[in-house]
């Protein structure tokens, strides 16, 4: 992959809701159910409207089934910065694109606290390598103009992810 | 259990959103996901505000591990009507209490599509018998005169569940 | 649906293993969770072997998305009686058919602690009600000859769901 | 953290059984599923025995709630190599250490396809860094002698994630 040409440092924000069952014996949100999360803010962040709702601009993909395109995750990487407590509030997922390939683009990712109580904690960071595949051949499919249009405007540089101990 | 005194028809309405996740490889909405939507409904149809969150009249109970109380389900009952596609609007859940015991209350609901948009679809319908437990003991704890008063307005008749096929 | 016309009491024992994951922050076995270890019990007594494994008699469907046959879950009915913690050995999950419709049956289960510590406490008793369904038409079909044959020895009569409380 | 003193290149083999409950709507084992299997090994590799049952030499923790110890993740990373099918027999999950430091281990780990039948699939691989941390207080403890000593036998290098595309 190469990296973005340019970097306009602008990011999506999509909130999405805990449920209390994201939490594990621990009373924490599982470490599995923050990817959970990140998965629903992919969805709405890059699957098209199919009920006329509002939906971002980046939301350009026809995925699903039916919709012939997989979005497939190549490798996914996570940092746990502080446990998640159940809360009503949504989370402020935000993310950007901090690369694209032929076919593949890398997502990054911060998990905020919910927006308008500040300051906001941040619980995550993570990045995803996604993967366009045509769903009847299961090969990889090039990245089409409208999806680069529709996504360089959110490009960045990846998230920092240290070494925390 | 005695049927509840008074049945005033009203009930609460809870917007619970879907995750794509919650669908299985049959594309539809699984039959476990759909209780995992019961279970957010009553959390935040009962459990009372931790960060000064709006919330239901009916929200008076202090749950979790840390709340001394637990919400334990005793029996439940449901019966799927449609299958539920992916959308993004939340669904819209409807519950009201169907009985009241002495530690237990019979919740019943009916599962819509989102509202807003008429018609709506009955996607299910369901009953939980949940049982009010003390967490250092275990035992069943009496539901108090705050509990009652908070729950009454939202009595009525137990969801009616029909053969049909 | 009518009865099963004979009742050999037989039940398929399906071990089905925990996992850790499947507890809540009561730190039980969630009650969603319970659901979807009947569902793996399901699919393991009636889907047919794909890789040549050891499956029990009973295990003649051809279902998923590729199968031409869907099992739609039209109705299920639960009740939990005892809290389940984690452990290693897998449960001991009995089930049998109940009742025989056109296109449908009805499972009974009893859901038990591992088998050949005695005794085994019971922690659930359940029924669901599934339907075969035709993946491309979306419409029920009917029960063949090869699934009655292999399913009547397990006839018996419906779980009985009493009140606790 | 410093690199393990030793490499034995030894790996423990942890068979666990897939759900259908774990795959998506594309069919396949979920990008989030797969990780819900790595917990479910670390917790079978890691924890001691509570019945009695035969354990792995490196199961000498006593986590859970009651435990006093929590194991939480710090870091992730996984990489997809090939998509998961549904089946019957466990993943083989080989898992190692490949790291120690003064409170967190990091762990390595290659998910296979089912022992037995050879060749075996590599469907993908990936890091954990596990914090101990004790549930009281809620700081990392320093890993104890016994520790140490049960799991340097499996101590090897860090698995080696590849760029794919």
């Amino acid at each position: 992959m190469t990296d973005a040409a340019s970097s306009s440092g602008q990011r999506l924000h999509v909130p999405i809701a805990l449920r209390w069952g994201d939490l594990d014996a621990f009373n924490h949100v599982n470490n599995t159910s923050m990817l959970k999360l990140l998965e629903e803010a992919r969805v709405r962040a890059f699957w098209g409207a199919e009920h006329g709702e509002e939906v971002p601009t980046t939301a350009v993909l026809r995925p699903g089934p039916a919709g012939g395109q997989l979005m497939l995750i190549a490798r996914q990487e996570i940092e746990y910065l502080a446990p998640v407590p159940y809360r009503r509030d949504p989370l402020d997922i935000q993310l950007w694109f901090s690369s694209f390939g032929g076919s593949s683009v890398e997502v990054s990712y911060e998990v905020f606290s919910p927006a308008g109580a500040e300051p906001q904690t941040l619980y995550a960071r993570a990045k995803s390598v996604v993967v366009m595949v045509d769903a009847a051949t299961g090969k990889p499919t090039r990245l089409t103009d409208e999806m680069r249009g529709a996504w360089s405007p959110y490009a960045g540089p990846a998230v920092a992810m240290g070494q925390r101990r």
